[in-house]
């Protein structure tokens, strides 16, 4: 099997200053040709150093896929150490040149191009260049005498991305005469934890090397992934769809989508299917549930609009909160976020509402009402339930775990009417 | 100076499952106490490959620093390699077990505990152990006889943090005798290009030695870094200031703020300064621009709400939007954009509105209104502007890009107020 190792170049990145997300980027569309990534590394804009890492690299792999140390600083050493690498040189790339002089006259910019742009053009003797229609400086592939390779992409994502695609991948899918592809299925779940799922699914789990079954936990959802290399999609599927049922029969409701599904687009879904609408009334998490919501392709035709009611004026107004309500109980109580998620009902004309209110901090705690505190509700024609939660962390944790329990309650919701008598009520 | 090489173990993150945040968390604290990280590396869940890596790491630098690969699942080698790398045999470790078997006391759990659980407490020989108070997996530094180490962390973030702060990082602070640290300081620009903020610094730039200045453009944020390696805060802070002055001169009025700051935070802390209350009517957006404002701790005293009118009814219900001009100009026009604006500042009861509407697709293009049209606009006392944009991309870019040109309006647009004489008016 094919085997490159990647490398992310930047000081930002031995800083940490930036998060490395090209690199999981590049490895699934590599792993989707077929193509194993044997080792990732960062490094820093140190020539040296990258040079020595590229030089063991090649050693163990096919080749070296970078980002990185292309853009117009003056700090640019990476295609000095690529050169050297692979056994080359440097020299002036005259259609490169040229791109990168069109590129500035269609931005309507006349004269010649500055000394940071020409270096741009400039690169390994030889290199298969690889074009870039979204940015000035092209990426470039340089081999080796006998095949091996470095290709180098900038690091910017949306430079990076198109280029892989349009320009990279392709290359690849030649140099390497390419057959077979690694193609998974990703089951996610939620409310049951990863060691209970790991218990049920262990004798299947040893069983199996292809497919592969990986578990994974993201906080409150814990996903369960079939990895199977095939041929094509279809022999994929064959291989896949036997595995799916074992761990459905397995692991039961709390499988609530697959691959791409959110659990806010699996709570859209189900709740068109019943033909509901849905919308939200939001204050410590400050629009991120209905933000979750859209984030959804077509989620205009449940999802109706949210109202965030930050000041405590707005949850009487707009949400019709009784003041009194809000003065007994405070304004994170359980009667507020029940009473917030009945008048987003109203106000918005939805089915289905979500309330939040809570604490996210670094201020706001009074005695009993800790930092982290947070009441939500889900509201329907039969009536409203609350639950109270409380998160540690900073301040974005409080929030974001609020929006995904949010999200997780309005599932659960909707798996409990499912199995309910419609004369059920509660209030 | 102390130089360590950061691990990151698991298949799934040269599968690109995952993103690893990890290694830039901890690359920032380490460069925060004087620890210099030579290179960074991805390795699989493959005893084999990781030893390789653990031995080659410790050749070049003092230890290796690594998160993953301790989880309760079948598929745990790294302890093997570890122990193997710096050599050493594994053994039970009685202290971990029972702390192990007392956190699952604390749950509730009675009996014996689990074979998985069990082998967590198998470390090796005579290394020190990293407590995890979040988890059940406890963390280790094992070490050469030559005082070369590998230490290892769970993967998780929520236990991988307090452990470095808590347990490693004094560790280290003790092994390596540290003196210095790198102390930085983060100037953010809005509206000015990266290239062109080159051009204004880069004599100053080449000058510098320590402090180092940095470069990193965002998006619509461009950063300028100052990094100072000094023996503590005071004598940083000394280095820093002049040239931040230097830079300050440079750049101008795009530097909206420092370090933590977000361009939310800016907008607040302004309106806070002018005494003025903020809310957002938001449709594309879907509660985005108001969730970037409730991040910003503090928010309630200038943040009011908003209203996420995602379907067109509730822009006239709640937003006062008159029906004819949805009719006559669509949802996404300049029209409705002003139109929610205003009213905004009604129904919220606010100084200043932004609002948001438009395409983010994949479906949703009308002749003359493709995917990615997006009308953003602002509102206050005097008038109403609105600002026509275009965006390529994803529904996620859109959205993202949505959110970030609305807050770039909104600071554009109080910088211009503030050079402005209060009797000029706009429509």
């Amino acid at each position: 099997m094919a085997s490159v190792e990647i490398v992310t170049i930047g000081t930002e990145l031995l800083l940490g200053h930036l998060v490395d997300t090209n690199s999981a980027y590049i490895a699934r569309e590599l792993a989707d040709h077929g193509i194993d990534v044997y080792l990732k590394h960062s490094v820093g804009d140190n020539a040296r150093r990258l040079e020595t890492l590229l030089r063991e690299a090649l050693q163990r792999s096919d080749g070296v896929i970078a980002t990185g140390g292309l853009g117009p600083t003056v700090d640019d050493l990476t295609k000095d150490a690529v050169a050297s690498a692979v056994g080359t040189t440097l020299e002036m790339h005259a259609p490169s040149l040229r791109a990168i002089e069109d590129r500035f006259a269609s931005f309507g910019r006349s004269g010649p191009i500055g000394e940071n742009n020409r270096r741009q053009a400039i690169l390994p003797a030889g290199a298969f260049v690889l074009d870039n229609p979204n940015g000035t400086a092209p990426g470039f592939v340089a081999s080796r005498a006998d095949g091996k390779f470095v290709a180098c992409m900038p690091g910017v994502p949306g430079e990076m991305k198109p280029m892989l695609r349009d320009a990279l991948l392709p290359w690849l899918g030649t140099r390497f005469g390419l057959q077979s592809a690694i193609y998974t299925r990703t089951l996610h779940t939620v409310g049951i934890a990863e060691s209970e799922i790991d218990a049920r699914i262990e004798p299947l789990f040893r069983a199996l090397e292809n497919p592969k079954i990986a578990v994974l936990a993201h906080g409150f959802r814990v996903d369960v992934k079939i990895m199977a290399k095939a041929r094509d999609a279809a022999a994929a599927q064959d291989a896949i769809a036997p595995v799916e049922a074992a761990l459905r029969e397995r692991i039961g409701a709390g499988i609530f989508g697959v691959d791409e599904e959110t659990l806010a687009g699996a709570v859209l879904r189900v709740l068109g299917e019943r033909g509901l609408t849905l919308g939200t009334a939001e204050s410590v998490t400050g629009g991120g549930v209905a933000d979750a919501f859209v984030a959804v392709p077509g989620a205009s035709s449940v999802f109706r609009g949210a109202v965030i009611a930050y000041d405590n004026a707005l949850k009487t107004s707009l949400l019709g909160v009784d003041e009194a309500v809000l003065r007994e109980h405070g304004a994170v109580s359980e009667e507020t976020a029940l009473a917030m998620a009945r008048g987003a009902r109203v106000t918005l004309g939805c089915d289905v509402a979500l309330a939040t209110t809570g604490i996210a901090g670094p201020s706001g705690a009074t005695p009993g009402k800790p930092v982290g505190l947070v009441w939500l509700a889900v509201a329907d024609g039969r009536g409203a339930t609350a639950r109270r939660t409380t998160w540690p962390g900073s301040r974005d944790d409080v929030r974001r775990r609020s929006v995904t329990a949010a999200l997780n309650l309005a599932w659960r919701h909707l798996e409990k009417e499912e199995s309910q008598p419609a004369s059920a009520t509660k209030t």
